[in-house]
């Protein structure tokens, strides 16, 4: 079983890596025979991926394949022995769920992705499929969006500048908002899998609001390709906590 | 008087491109001296460009700078001695007015832009200024957007088929609706200036309904990064008629 994972070793409290690892593998119970996958990237993705390449060598969950939301997953996931398509390899393609990990996870199971630097990938996939399974271990657990650390918005790089002071329009006079392109290496901007820019938005205690009217209002900025907020996009929710239970939310 | 270049050759009917000359020749009167204008992209707007040299030459725009909305424009503004300036350049600057052409103007003003396949950094600039001044002969006019030609819609390369059904499901059942990827050359995709794709919306007597919430609904798709209807961004649209007539209409 999975779950068995989530036992912390004899004496001593699981570390993060095992709550991940805890969560993932509580996941990846979900999968079954011929099932479409959409695979997640990211540290907590990754122990599925390892899990259910396990399954897969062992001949337990024939017909699975996976559609990855990076470069990075799909080597990983080649590595591992997980049969690979494309979105849109075809017009019967479906995905049947999809596992990921997420940076905050609020009550109402929005999430923030994308710290990582991936976030558009992640979005078409995982908004793709009929259900989506975020694992992640409770300190993602916050009261609002944004808490923890940066909303990513990617955008186009020409007139980048000019789009990240629009996106500073939105949340004009809001005390401690601020809003800057996301570096990379050598003073020059990080650039996305898709050649765009992040930007990143921080609020002092998280992001107030209406967040589908927020969302609108940063799509319809012309520079503006995707943001990190995935709204009502997770169907289910696993958190690994630190006791060493594992609590899965599903969407009301 | 750039509006002499409205008057047909005696005896003959204004050619289509003597009307693109006279409006461009019209709204060039509404530059002045140290004005940055938005530099429009294709047939239309290149009138501009060349009247726009011309008095800056003979001296009688001084301080005038352009911001060019793709590299053909800016080669050719360059070409005829517009000095140049980048979107973004500098937190102070601010863009006075634009002229650029349009495929298509609706009665609200509304446009249909990109059919030549730039639309985003039209879209940016334009969107930024003061005023946008759009310049067309008569045939662009139309009782709806769509009626002509397709609606260009700019999505990300990544999933792109995915994203293309995903369009065609915002219009789902509706009669004679058809949507394509735009081809380049020898079968692949176009590409656009910012790496992009291009999806076409065709509408069999153009498109009808609330433009804003059809425009919400496209942007909200994931892989979609800018469509080319430019919704209440006009503020005078100038209209070479045929019978040699210059008319110019302003947003209400």
């Amino acid at each position: 079983m999975g779950s068995a994972a989530a036992t912390p070793p004899p004496g001593g409290k699981p570390t993060q890596d095992e709550l991940k690892r805890a969560a993932a593998h509580r996941a990846v119970e979900l999968v079954e025979p011929g099932m479409t996958l959409g695979l997640g990237t990211g540290s907590t993705a990754a122990h599925a991926l390892d899990r259910l390449g396990d399954l897969l060598r062992a001949g337990a969950l024939p017909g699975v394949a996976g559609v990855p939301t990076s470069l990075k997953t799909e080597a990983h996931a080649a590595r591992v022995g997980i049969p690979l398509l494309s979105l849109g390899g075809g017009p019967d393609m479906k995905i049947h769920l999809s596992i990921d990990g997420a940076d905050e996870v609020d009550p109402d199971l929005n999430l923030v992705k994308g710290r990582g630097g991936s976030l558009l990938r992640e979005k078409m996939i995982e908004g793709a499929g009929d259900r989506f399974v975020v694992i992640v271990d409770e300190s993602k657990l916050v009261p609002r969006l944004g808490c923890t650390g940066a909303i990513p918005v990617e955008v186009v790089p020409f007139g980048a500048r000019h789009t990240l002071g629009l996106i500073r329009e939105v949340f004009d006079g809001l005390p401690g908002f601020h809003a800057r392109l996301r570096e990379g290496s050598e003073d020059a901007p990080f650039v996305t899998d898709n050649g765009n820019y992040i930007v990143e938005m921080f609020f002092e205690d998280g992001i107030r609001g209406d967040l589908r009217d927020i969302s609108d209002r940063l799509l319809r900025i012309t520079g503006v390709v995707e943001h990190g907020m995935f709204l009502r996009m997770a169907t289910t929710v696993i958190v690994a906590n630190k006791d060493g239970t594992v609590a899965v939310i599903n969407k009301k």
